[in-house]
């Protein structure tokens, strides 16, 4: 079946890596369009008039918006290669409340450490202890989906290249604090499909010192 | 097959509240815990360790939390008796789309409305903003799910309770502003699975009279 399927996105969002990771975790042939967020196009504006944000997942015309939503479509649609939800309702109700908490809480408190001036440490010592519920999730399971790659391993590995900006902002060490969630992001780190799709440490750090000097924060 | 199946409520809570539309619409039996939020019982702590909140549903002894995530669990579990989530991938996204809209936009917005003051105009401007993206979304249809009571319906109506307290906190009328949204919630209202378990609007407002008072808000 001819599929079109487009992808408007920014190279550095998290939440574009998820839907990134997802396409290739399924094998999927997309067409990437990077948006200027500060300029973003009439495409963008008309596929997702009611958030405006990327990533959208554009499939033969029709808009998916929201990274969740999008990452649980390609799982639906794309159903017989590396399932990422489990089949058993409980398992997947409980990947579920991970995934979300990783909304809820690690993207927050990771904010809260670049963006909010004078919040780094007491938001950095929030995010420890996000990380630490999540370690003990994770347990002694090679990945939060168990044997296999899943649900929350999409949710939470696009922050991992974000780690090195929120310990340069805060000054803190995530791996002393959570070394066996970092063991984990570099086992993730391992596979194409995720290492192809996380942006540079680095260039995470640059775009943030951007905005921070754009709002008078720096 | 025996179920136990308990849920933690709290009686005035619109998150809690979809979930008795959602098994009263599947016509599961179960027993209902009211929990005091001043005072938290230890079978909520337990069963609910990272966000301490209701509605908790606990079936067979394991917790299940947060309300959309119930929901799609009984959607799941339950499949046979009035589905709530579409089956096509795409209708699916889309209700996940405007249930999340729900909770991101319409909770928000009331929010500021009754807790926030000196807000109340402005937040209420900003819900008849939203309530009318959603009377765009339901269109002609007689519920959001169409032909049929569904997920982004189960999402929203607990919040036509809240309407009495919107609306007295800031002085304005939903009805003129959104006659066919508020012609949706009457129509779903004549629904016993909804009309049993949306409380009375003036218990809603009385409460939230003594919560602005408790924090000097009145």
């Amino acid at each position: 079946m001819a599929e079109a399927l487009v992808l408007l996105d920014f190279s550095l969002s998290p939440f574009g890596v998820r839907v990134r990771i997802a396409l290739a975790e399924k094998g999927i042939k997309y067409e990437y369009k990077e948006e200027d967020l500060k300029d973003k196009s009439s495409l963008l504006l008309q596929m997702n008039p009611v958030h405006k944000q990327i990533p959208v997942l554009i499939h033969n015309g029709k808009p998916i918006c929201e990274s969740f939503i999008i990452v649980q479509y390609i799982d639906e649609v794309w159903k017989d290669k590396s399932p990422l939800l489990p089949s058993d309702p409980y398992r997947q109700a409980q990947a579920r409340f991970w995934a979300d908490f990783v909304d809820k809480k690690v993207v927050n408190c990771g904010r809260r450490i670049w963006l909010v001036k004078g919040e780094e440490k007491e938001a950095a010592k929030e995010l420890i202890e996000c990380l630490k519920m999540l370690e003990g999730e994770l347990g002694d399971k090679p990945y939060f989906g168990g044997e296999s790659f899943g649900f929350v391993d999409v949710a939470l590995v696009p922050f991992y290249s974000w780690f090195y900006t929120y310990e340069t902002c805060a000054n803190f060490s995530i791996e002393a604090e959570c070394p066996k969630l970092v063991a984990w992001a570099k086992r993730c780190m391992e596979k194409e499909s995720v290492s192809n799709s996380l942006p540079d440490p680095h260039k995470i750090y640059d775009y943030v010192l951007q905005v921070r000097k754009r709002i008078g924060i720096d």
